[in-house]
């Protein structure tokens, strides 16, 4: 028998995020003989496809985050650390971290960085503060704020004009999230509200979606966008294609057209949906290694998913430039596991696997309740079937963590009955102190806000 | 027969508040032959007697906080304003209120006050930034972060004293709210998170509970108070009475004991649950009609809740003092139906009610899973049978709501299992941005808070 008791310490591997890529090469890594340490800047793992239901009520911010560590609490060679990544050193082969201000520095011997990605404005960073985007569950709860405080302050409005400014809502991006997101809260307008106000008529608010492309979710193919775009249109969702956004501001948004027309349209509300760029970590990591970026600021990999020069640093998910792969959640999940196997067998010593190949699973976007669209390799479909499949989906992935069963219950009052359990605005993110503060004149600026001397913001 | 159509413009009936008090007047209003406005600053009713559990990650906001205008969608007499009320004018019977700036003036026939009560910190309202209270979502969102916050940062943390420090919970206050806060973050700490981290042990957390009186729930009696005591002492809360605070700040919290001595606790999360103060729309009622105050700012009615030389106007629910009744649901809803009912009678031109009684139901509190306190009359009861009655009642209460059932759901995985479902920290609640940040030395002030150029407070 030969004793199989380490000479040495562990090997380290630290892991950069909390999103697919770094929760699943956690999980990969349970039971090798190695110590892992996953450093996050949020405490849960955020199930990203269904933010749009946390941001339209549906759903609460719980059943789409599971709490990191609660995931994780059963994997003894596992440890989380809450904290935000400023700094990596590829020569020293060590992490800084800060939470809250106490900075800490983690070595490791092997890195898995999957820090994801950021809402992209394409240079017009001012927009972000009209019209946030949807890429954490503050996003999410910031519209839920949003969406629904526009119906509690058109209820109020005087003016014809500034009712519809606030039952306008414009969501930008005609990919996935941005057509869920449209598609929801006309389901909510019309819907969900239709009996709730009585000086507005919810079932009249116009819900605008805008790309600069010529196609409605163009990576799911010609026949299925135009199928995607007709279906919106019959639950009321105004199509805008080939329109450019040039301005946002706090009461509405300037597009070019196609044609190079401009138009304005009054909206207090507007969803940002439409590009992503990774992770500023990508950029530390291209300086170091010598890696290029593209202009989302993804990290082109070698054929195993490092950097060059450094086997032992794996990047992986919506910061890796691969293949021309999407930033989806099979992407990063794939990438994840592949990482963690190429690091178990060089930590055991076997030969390395194969170049890493991505299996297309297929994609699917809901559009509305019993609607969507699914394409998989060849087959595609859309419509109850398709809807039928994002359920199976969906609940198959979500059985994979300890009690999502409410989530099933909040789908059964939303889908079958026309209730959100989920409508909770906080004062602290109540719409308030964002776009409306400025409204104009007719309203009044020494409202009683949040109390300045209260703990909080 | 008789034309029973109005001759002249309908009753208008306008509430203030969406607690206890105002939504159950507006209820008891249905069918009513008048118009009811129901004014309120957050759109959702609130369940306040299981805020403690939002706190602590058992349930989400929503579960305790319908929507106030899907409550009342099919009350067709009934509409609802977001709207904090700043000026209260009886000669000219109307009600101001703002939402986010736009300023509305509402003319009414009846009023009806519930604006409930705040905390109340005795005169050191600095303290509130050190202790958050628990009257509100956000309160309870806020502890919710600081809680969770304090064991990841424990877990990152390097000295002993500052382990202890963050993993220390000091409770104010041992009426209700105060022991039902301190039972369940001991049960957080030594059940829910046990396995959860690798450097601390949160079973070592220390809990404490402190009051300046000499009795836990006095209003329970002498037996049920020694019984809740000794039920919180045998699952680890520290139970500390005679202690009056005489500082908090963002380390700790000083008290005087009652032999003079003072103390110092190093604790970083402070949970205030000790006073509550009326709606400083109390001092306006009592300044225009003459009606005294309390000094908790309470307002003196009449046997039939309404203002002296102000039939038209009632007052219920924590606002109103009338009787010593206590600031409890049971008074509120009661008064509210009351205040409902007379005013009925008067615009029917039937003869009044006489005054106003209300009827003792009873109270109770839990102190952990499966035990409780329950007072009713001359019954009394502790354990596990207690436990038992609380559940039916909240059970019975919540059913009243649509779809509270994930509520029952939420309660089976955390009194039958060890999870919490709601353990969602936002970064605009991150602990990070308040008692945290100044932390001293070892803290670095530099760290990457929220964004300032985000949406958002």
């Amino acid at each position: 028998m030969t004793d199989t008791t380490p000479a040495g310490p562990r090997h380290r591997v630290v892991i950069i995020g909390s999103g697919f890529g770094g929760l699943f090469a956690a999980q990969r890594l349970a039971g090798a003989d190695v110590d892992v340490t996953l450093v996050a800047r949020t405490t849960h793992h955020l199930f990203q496809p269904l933010l749009y239901q946390v941001a339209t009520g549906i759903l609460s911010e719980g059943e789409i985050a599971p709490a990191t560590r609660e995931v994780l609490a059963h994997q003894a060679n596992a440890r989380v650390l809450l904290g935000e990544v400023t700094r990596l050193d590829l020569e020293a082969r060590t992490v800084t971290h800060s939470a809250v201000g106490r900075v800490t520095v983690t070595p490791y011997d092997s890195l898995i960085v999957a820090a994801g990605a950021g809402q992209s404005y394409f240079g017009n960073d001012r927009f972000a503060r009209h019209a946030p985007g949807m890429k954490s569950i503050d996003d999410a709860l910031e519209l839920r704020g949003r969406i629904f405080g526009s119906f509690e302050l058109a209820e109020l409005a005087s003016t014809p004009a500034e009712i519809e400014r606030l039952m306008t809502f414009v969501v930008v991006g005609a990919g996935p999230t941005g057509v869920e997101m449209a598609g929801q809260i006309a389901e909510l307008a019309h819907r969900t509200l239709k009996r709730d106000f009585r000086r507005i008529d919810p079932a009249s608010a116009r819900v605008v979606l805008l790309d600069a492309a010529s196609a409605v979710l163009p990576s799911f193919g010609e026949r299925l966008g135009g199928r995607a775009r007709a279906r919106l249109e019959a639950i009321g969702v105004e199509v805008r294609l080939g329109a450019t956004v040039v301005g946002v501001d706090s009461t509405g948004i300037d597009v070019e057209r196609a044609d190079g027309e401009r138009e304005r349209i009054e909206a207090v509300c507007k969803v940002w949906a439409a590009g992503v760029s990774a992770s500023p970590l990508g950029a530390q990591l291209a300086e170091q290694s010598g890696a290029e970026l593209d202009r989302a600021g993804r990290v082109q990999v070698l054929p195993d998913l490092t950097l060059p020069g450094h086997p032992e640093v794996f990047v992986v998910g919506d910061m890796m430039l691969r293949d021309r792969l999407p930033g989806v959640a099979q992407v990063a999940i794939q990438g994840a596991r592949y990482a963690a196997d190429q690091l178990m067998r060089r930590v055991a010593g076997q030969p390395p696997l194969p170049a890493f190949r991505y299996r297309d699973k297929g994609s699917m976007a809901t559009i509305s309740r019993f609607s969507a669209v699914v394409s998989i390799g060849r087959f595609q479909t859309s419509g109850f079937l398709a809807w039928l499949m994002w359920l199976g989906v969906h609940l198959v992935y979500i059985i994979g963590f300890k009690h999502r069963v409410t989530t099933l219950l909040h789908w059964v009052i939303s889908f079958l009955g026309r209730g959100r359990a989920e409508r909770v605005m906080t004062q602290q993110q109540v719409f308030a102190r964002t776009a409306i503060q400025d409204l104009g004149e007719d309203f009044d600026p020494t409202l009683p806000r949040v109390p300045k001397d209260r703990p909080g913001p």
